[in-house]
Parts: C-alpha cells; sequence; structure tokens
C-alpha cells in the first residue's frame, strides 16, 4: 500500500488492573505506548483517544468524570443508617446525563463502622444524589447501584423524589426494608415531575429477581448482616412491594432480571418510572460515546490485570469487542493471560498479550505493570504499524 | 489496501532456546504459530518457511542439516589424541558446499576421558573428515572450529592433506603443538590439489590472534589443560609457525583477528589456502540461502532464550536483522525479553515478545517454552495480520 492518507486512528479502552493500576493509569500507560511506537516507526503518529473503561461497578463515577474531563459535583446526603454523607456524582459537558454512583451513600464502607442494620438500611441518601441531578437539569439519569448496604427496593429514594410508602392505614412505613412486608399502598401523587421525566437507565450486571430463592433478600442481604430470621422478613416485604406495585403499574417486578440487585433497588424505579435495566459495561461506553470512537478506529486496545474465561463474558473486553465492527482489530494487553489461543480466537479478540517480559512473581509484574503496559502495547503497535508500512 | 495480490511470507530464523528447545523445535512452534494466525484470521494462509539458525557454535552441523534436509554423512577418522572416532559431516543438496563442524572429532568432550595432553592434541582427525569431503566433490568447504581441544595452529590437519611440517633436519615434527617451536620449514609440495581448490570459509566468532597475551595458547590452552610452561611453549610454536608460514606465503597470520579460535585452526589454512574467516551466522545464513529468503520476505520471526543487549552483537537476532532488508518487520520472540524498548529500537527490530504470559518461575517458561513459543507467535502475527487485513 501506499501510506494511508489520513493518521491512524487507536482508541485505548482499558480496564484497571486490580491491584496494581486504575483503569485511567492503565489508559495513559497505553497511550504512552502507541506514541513510543510511533516515534520509533517513522510513520505519522497516530491519533490516540483513551476512554478508561468501568462495568456499572467501583470506580466507574471516576472514569466517566475522566472521560468527560469533568470535575465531581459534591452535595449534602445521608448514608444508609441516615447519618450524614457527602457524595460526589457528575454531570457530562452537555449537562444532558448525570451519573450517580449509589455506593457513593449507601455503601457498605460507609457503615461499617456500626452493626449492620440490614432492615433499616435506607436508598433515601441516594435519592438526595438524584434530585441534586435533577435540579441541574439533566435529562438522563445513570445510576450504578453495587456495593450497597440497603435491600429497601429502593423505597428511599423513591420517598426522597416524592413517593410514599404507606401502610393498612394510610400511615408513612418507617425506612427501610424490614418494614415493607407492611406495605398497603404506594402513592405516587406527589412524585417529582422531573423525575418522571428523565430517561433511567440503570447499570446491573447480576440476573437476580427481585423476591425468591435468588432474589436480593436470599442471595444479598446476608453479606449485608441479614440474619436467616431477617432475610424472610426482607424478602416477604419485596413480594408485598411488587405486589403492589403491579397493582399500581400492571409492571411485575418479582421476577425481572436484574431487580433483585442492590437489595431491590431498581424494582420501584422500573415500575413507576420506566427505568432501563441494562450492562454496566454497555451503558458507560454509551455515556461516553464509545461506540462512534470505535465505529472510527483503525486499532482498539483494550485490557484488564486478568485474562481468562470471564473476560468473555460481559466484562470490559467482551463489551469493547462487541461495540467494535468486526473489522477493526482489538488487541488485549493484560497482566496475565490465562485464555487458551482458541478462547481468544472464539472470542473475537485479534490478540492478546501479557505484560510480562519474563521469569517474574506475581509482586513483581504488579509492582512494574505500568511501565510493563506501556513496553508491552510499543511492542504490539510496532508490529501493526510495521504491517500498515510495508504491505503492498 | 485491497487483499493483496500473493501469499504473505512468513520467514522463521530462531535460535535454540538454551535450556529448553532447540532452534528446530522453536522453529517448528513458530510455524504452527504462524499457521494458527491464519487460521482465525479468514485469510489467505501465509508461505511460511522455517530456517532454524546456528551461529557457527556448537549445534551448527545439525542446523544445517535440517535446512538443506540431508541425512549426515559418517566416516572412520581419530580424535585429538589420535584414537579412532567416528565423525559426522553434512553435505548440500547441491554437492556444492559441505559443512564440517571440527568439535566432531577434535573437541574436548570425546578426550576428556582421559588427562588432558594440551602440547600433543591435534587437529589431523578434522583433516580427515575434510578429505572425505573432497572425495565427494564439493567446491566449499565451511568448518566450524569451536570447542576444540587442540592448540596445534591447524598442522595436523593440514597434514592429512599432504603437507609437511619440518624441523631443522628436515624430519617430520610429531603431532601437536608443543613440537612446533622446533618448526623449520613448512612444504606443501605434496598438498592435495583439491585442498587448494576449493574455497575455505571459517565460522569465527572471536577476534584473538594467533599470538601474545591475547592469542590461542595465553588465552584458550589453559581450558585445554596447559600449564604455564605449556602455555609458554605452545605461544612459541605458533609464532615459529606465523614466521615459517609468512616467508612460504608472504601472509602474516601472526596478529590476523580470529587466527587465534580453536587453537589457531585457521593460521595455516588462511596462509597456504586462503580460507576466510567470517562470523559464523552470516556463512551460516549464507549457507542456507538465508539472504535470498530474508530479501523476499513480508514478516521475518526470530528468538532466541533470552533478548538482552548480547542478542544485538553478533548473536543471532542481530545476524537476522543484519540480513533482513530495513522495510521488512523483524520481530523477535523470546524466552524472556530483558533488552528495554529504546534498545530494541536502536538495535532495528520492530517489536519483541516474551513468550511468558503472566506470572512464571524460569522453570516454568522452560517446561511450557515450547507451546509458549506457537501461542505467541500467534499472538504476533495475528497483529501484523490484521492490519495487513484492515489497512487502507
Amino acid at each position: 500500500m501506499t501510506s494511508s492518507p489520513r493518521r491512524p486512528r487507536v482508541v485505548v479502552v482499558p480496564d484497571s488492573f486490580k491491584g496494581s493500576a486504575t483503569a485511567a493509569e492503565v489508559a495513559d500507560a497505553m497511550v504512552a505506548g502507541v506514541r513510543a511506537a510511533a516515534r520509533g516507526a517513522g510513520i505519522p503518529e497516530p491519533e490516540v483517544r483513551a476512554v478508561p473503561f468501568a462495568d456499572g461497578g467501583e470506580g466507574t463515577l471516576d472514569a466517566l468524570l475522566d472521560a468527560w474531563g469533568s470535575t465531581p459535583r459534591l452535595v449534602a446526603a445521608t448514608d444508609a443508617l441516615g447519618r450524614p454523607a457527602r457524595a460526589r456524582w457528575g454531570l457530562a459537558p452537555d449537562g444532558a446525563t448525570a451519573i450517580v454512583e449509589a455506593a457513593e451513600v449507601n455503601g457498605l464502607p460507609q457503615v461499617s463502622d456500626v452493626p449492620l442494620q440490614p432492615l433499616a438500611a435506607t436508598t433515601r441518601g441516594v435519592g438526595t444524589v438524584v434530585r441534586a441531578a435533577l435540579d441541574a437539569g439533566c435529562s438522563e439519569l445513570l445510576l450504578c447501584i453495587g456495593g450497597s448496604a440497603t435491600t429497601d427496593g429502593g423505597a428511599g429514594l423513591l420517598r426522597e423524589l416524592g413517593v410514599r410508602f404507606l401502610d393498612v392505614d394510610g400511615r408513612e412505613l418507617p425506612d427501610g426494608g424490614g418494614a415493607l412486608e407492611r406495605l398497603h399502598r404506594v402513592d405516587a401523587e406527589g412524585l417529582d415531575p422531573r423525575a418522571a421525566a428523565v430517561r433511567w437507565r440503570i447499570a446491573c450486571d447480576v440476573t437476580n429477581p427481585l423476591v425468591g430463592e435468588r432474589g436480593a433478600a436470599a442471595v444479598f442481604s446476608p453479606q449485608k448482616g441479614a440474619t436467616p430470621v431477617d432475610v424472610a422478613i426482607l424478602d416477604r416485604g419485596l413480594r408485598r412491594l411488587a405486589a403492589v406495585l403491579l397493582a399500581v403499574t400492571g409492571v411485575d417486578v418479582a421476577d425481572l432480571p436484574g431487580a433483585g440487585a442492590a437489595g431491590g433497588l431498581p424494582a420501584g424505579l422500573h415500575a413507576l418510572l420506566g427505568a432501563e435495566l441494562a450492562p454496566g459495561g454497555e451503558l458507560v461506553a454509551a455515556a461516553v460515546g464509545l461506540p462512534d470512537l470505535l465505529a472510527d478506529a483503525d486499532l482498539v486496545l483494550t485490557g484488564e490485570g486478568r485474562l481468562d474465561q470471564q473476560s468473555f463474558h460481559g466484562k470490559v473486553v467482551d463489551t469493547v469487542r462487541r461495540l467494535t465492527p468486526a473489522p477493526v482489530p482489538v488487541v488485549a494487553v493484560a497482566g496475565s493471560v490465562t485464555a487458551t489461543t482458541a478462547e481468544i480466537d472464539a472470542a473475537g479478540l485479534t490478540a492478546a498479550f501479557s505484560i510480562a517480559r519474563g521469569p517474574a512473581s506475581l509482586d513483581e509484574l504488579r509492582a512494574g505493570a505500568v511501565e510493563a503496559v506501556t513496553a508491552t502495547t510499543t511492542q504490539v503497535v510496532r508490529v501493526w504499524l510495521a504491517s500498515r508500512t510495508t504491505s503492498d
């Protein structure tokens, strides 16, 4: 070929290397590697776009702020036990999309200083953060919900937005999932109209239903302090919530895949406000405009700490591959690669490389991960550039 | 680019991975990797040519036999102490080039069962093998000389070809470098005319002169059993040999770089028969037609056990890079890569990859080397093919 009329475009979309480097650090290291490769190859430096990836779990807020170039916004809210807590949230530069990471306020770590209260823990604080985002005028709310201390079916959040949860006597129930078994009626008359107008999207990577033996109470509440008796109470409460919501909205969330995430947080939002549940990786990707970037790329680099069979099911590498048009090569750089060549092939990846440069312990690899990502990326991009330069 | 009109050509030229795999095993593993890469990429399988490399040292005979597809020839000869020894040698398919590995007969291991005799050890046996090659009608003799037990300036070899080494009384000297200090005259009247007609090329990777403090006796004879007194005797003998050869031929071999290799074996051959000394890697490369193969390649893969700064000075990787036209990418796959990106770049390599796929000990890497070479080669070639397929 003669030299390409435009500079090659490389898009860099790594996950974090857990225990070694954040996604942003890995992305920076990859960008340095791409630049170093071009310097040695005597060809125009590729346009490099770096998008530290996140899958909707811990670190998603930071990754989006980084991708957007936005500074975090702060709001005074409350934790899962109702104590004051400051929360960060983010707004895209165009002001349309807001990201709220629920664990900023209702996370388990925030309440780990006192005995866990699985029946009383509430998502009210998340509602406070959501209100701040609505106040800012967003038209789309991206809600990341992992790591919660709550099992209240999202009731607390909805209360903060004006929904009332009433017992048979028309009295407000106390906060927390423990009271939901006494739920008789949901009154959405006072719902903040902005909450009904925005598009809600919830990042959700589990498929657990709201109730039953795979439900929010049975599977997740024990790690939030629930005894077997508590589990039974919470499951009854969530069943009651589903029944009442069904009566009000016609939407049945009891068996909705993913409604069991984060203590049932999606349940009420889905039934009352039409919140969509989707894999976190895809929501985040959409929020940073990744599909367009990938469609326009000549080479896509991704990676994570450990590339194994799990990587090909809903994790970063898998999401990036699915969002990238088939002819564009996707190459992974990982701390370690345990996937076989056949597995890498079946997953649609072009290739996968470890950052290891010889014998090394896990600790040694971790300590030198950032530099090694740069070095390995340089080698990979050199090979890719060499072919572009010499093929004819 | 549109698809290339011809299948891409990949040439595979690895050294052995010492302690893990022979050069032929590494080459086979790389070929398997190239084929696997093409299978997954949906493009025509590259033409792959494999040339297990050798640098003129141990294993060169085997590498050439393998590259030529020749079976070894056998000849009854004698070891450095004159005891019967069977030697292998090789002939190229066209019958023109013969390879003789001197250590097949005059090597140290062959005489390690008895006390070393540095003054008496002789290269006569090598001459016997050379005669067999001349009998077969070769027109070029490639002589690999490393690992010798001798310090006789090549006198024994030349005697077997008809040259006489005489004392002041016109009597034949006994075999071995210890007698050379009494050398008075070299009589080449009886030299086998075929020996004068063929082209001699000696693989030589040291630059030591024949005599003096960096000479054959001072530097190499102690490891062949020479005491300090023996060293002095041998050095005087080689000086005497150089003086007599200078008188007969006008060629001064005393300070010739490389004449000190293998106990001065190149000295007489150079002075009397015009034998050329050249780096082993380049001679072997020429013998297998490597320069033509490399000039016609689209991608060259090389490698060795450990890629470090030494690799860029006369070793396989360096030779392959120098013989490959500049635009053709050369990628190294190594057990470990300790060279930095800057060093890899300065050496003119396109890129270098380790076979490590994550944390691993040296023993683990060695045990899985062959499979890992295939896996890593597959990944490298995938990246290279991907670019050829998608660049436009």
